[in-house]
């Protein structure tokens, strides 16, 4: 079955065309037909474009909005040159659509009809950010590939929908859960199941032998603790602002400095809030960048102390995540770590993981260096109590396996 | 030397009348003399006495200020009734006083005089509810006892001033600290040093030997990881509201739930801010008490679902904490409880340490039962690899230690 995975933001949307079926998901063979990103929706949009394995290709183009550009990617892909394998846009089997909140309503992926989406339109109060833009991608294909073509629906929210009351509920009056569920959510989920389904296939470790924590680290990031293949805890909450730091984001603060700072500065609550989400973590502590490759050029190239600072934080705040987490858990068999510095980042992960060996955490340094660039492997030193992995995560296959697993009726996997 | 150690509230003031000196401090042979307190000063006070380890009257007087309540409690005190081993005012040595907020200037006890009331002052703006009463109690005590009776000032922040940059930074744009000293400063610290102290003296470890995390569990909580006798990390934070769940404080909140509750519920930034602190925690989450024991009996005696709900959401907390700071001190040999349920409770420490034996804590039930109402000692099962301790703090007792020290010209201890 040949599968559009579609990403759509407010002026931008990614996709991908996945080639996949049971027998594709069982041998991990399933095939990437093209991909792609359209950035700048609206007016003069960049456009790059790839097929199979090949190199992108960069242009521009003219789409005024969602629909345009799905039908922009679809011409292309079933235009002869593109050297993607589909003829017609009836070669397109189904759509999976990363969508971000959930809710409480989505506990897994879900094919999408009308109360769907009108679901979907209920929980934009949570998500006002992303889930408008998820409705206006699910739209744009309806209305390119027709109505016939079905799809599914795949949450951030909806694989830690498992954590426990203990976990998920905030020790704020409760009457603003049940009024207005405000609640922890945490996000990235797709990327925290992936990682752990993979885990499991890579080790053969059956699911309940498993307690394993995940470490998301690229712009966004998040923890999260997987007890038997199910999220039990994850460090975003309500909203994706909560817990690790990140590029632009604080993560975890005295919630009292909100209010603190909109007095001092004279800022409205908006724009503290904004301030938190763009002008704070990695960005805000170093006053540079808020790219890590960057802080890593800055602390080794000019000895910049803020820079260092940054990195010292974004790393002590992961390791007391993984402490609280082996806590949660009581105990781990692997810690895995995946996204942009998750994945291509040895010297992060070693600042991450130095002096853990009280907890049975231990690096090899050969093994570590070598895992970047897509690499996946096991850098623990031999006899350590804990694993330690780097696993590059997948959304989109994923995406398009959830969306094959529904559309053939399959329950979707852990 | 006598020491009369002074705790001045809004409306309250404690106090406490102890005796000692270099050898008593070394054999833990201080003696109280006298306690009690006063409350609703500016009215009909009601005020609680006792001399010694006598048991307490109570009875009401008109007291108009700080100012008269100290009179009162030093008239009470030489009275010939008391039964308190003073006769004149005179008697009393020095003066030693709770002060919240020492900021980042105050990084030990210190001997007040000008430019350090001064200096508290300054610090008002980071401690409007708490730093003016201590104020105000210092100038009642200079007022009644003579500006040549030595005052020392004991900061709640002092003892976290050792925490390291990575532990106090937030992650926030670095201007905010530089510009108002946005930071962690923990509060509580008076109580960690004083259970951090005791451990040593209990278990004979040198400082150097020990990694601890102290639990203080009271109305207010907060947590501390502990090495070689230094503060490295505690839970509360720029306020007491961040951390662990409290009677009434929220503690650790996605931070954009300030805003996003200030706009639905139609409250201002201050509003949430009071609503965070004092209607949440236990409080908040049970919809029926702020009391620990209260809460316990409504679990057992009515099986009340968010009574329970509430003691395992502190006690959830509580275990996540104890990991991060066992990934933070990589390692620890003790975990102490001490504060009103730390101290009082078997089954909320019980609840904390189950299943946490991948990290070496282990319970011994019988040991754990016995262990309330002031008993101090250890309660982890033989072959454990940690500690477990319930040691009664008792920030009076390091109050007046530091006191006889600052005046006597010797470093305060840790």
């Amino acid at each position: 079955m040949k599968i559009l995975v579609l990403n759509v933001g407010s002026s931008s949307l990614k996709f991908q065309l996945i080639a996949t079926d049971k027998n594709a998901i069982d041998t991990n063979s399933d095939h990437r037909l093209a991909r792609g990103q359209i950035e700048r929706i609206g007016g003069e949009a960049i456009v790059t474009l790839s097929a199979g394995n090949a190199e992108p290709t960069r242009t521009t183009a003219s789409l005024r909005n969602n629909a345009d550009a799905v039908e922009y990617i679809i011409a292309w892909m079933i235009g002869g040159d593109s050297g993607v394998d589909i003829t017609s846009a009836a070669d397109i089997n189904a759509v999976g659509h990363r969508v971000v909140h959930g809710g409480e309503r989505f506990k897994q992926s879900t094919r999408i009809d009308g109360n769907v989406r009108r679901a979907i339109e209920d929980l934009i109060e949570l998500a006002p950010l992303h889930n408008p833009h998820n409705l206006r991608g699910i739209a744009a294909a309806a209305a390119v590939l027709g109505t016939h073509v079905p799809q599914v629906a795949v949450f951030d929210t909806a694989f830690h929908q498992s954590l426990p009351e203990t976990a998920y509920v905030y020790a704020i009056p409760y009457q603003f859960y049940r009024r207005y569920k405000v609640r922890r959510y945490g996000f990235h989920g797709t990327s925290h199941r992936y990682v752990s389904y993979r885990y499991h296939q890579l080790t053969g470790r059956t699911l309940e032998q498993t307690r394993i924590i995940t470490l998301h680290l690229g712009n966004g990031a998040s923890a999260c603790a997987i007890s038997a293949g199910h999220s039990v805890d994850t460090s975003m909450g309500f909203t994706p602002l909560e817990g690790l730091v990140m590029g632009t984001r604080s993560g975890d603060l005295d919630p009292a400095i909100v209010e603190y700072l909109g007095v001092k500065e004279g800022m409205s609550g908006g724009e503290v809030d904004a301030m938190l989400n763009k002008q704070s973590g990695l960005l805000g502590l170093s006053g540079v960048t808020a790219d890590m490759r960057e802080l890593l050029a800055e602390e080794s190239a000019n000895n910049d102390r803020r820079s260092r600072l940054a990195i010292d934080i974004f790393c002590y705040r992961a390791r007391k995540y993984i402490g609280a987490y082996i806590a949660a858990l009581n105990g781990v068999e692997a810690i895995v770590f995946a996204g942009g510095i998750g994945e291509n980042s040895p010297s992060i992960r070693e600042r991450i993981c130095r002096n853990m060996d009280w907890l049975g955490i231990q690096i090899d340094a050969d093994r570590n260096a070598i895992l970047k660039d897509g690499a996946e492997g096991r850098f623990d030193r031999d006899g350590a109590r804990v694993e330690l992995w780097t696993i590059p995560t997948d959304e989109e296959l994923l995406i398009a396996r959830d969306t094959w697993r529904v559309v053939n009726g399959e329950e979707p996997h852990l």
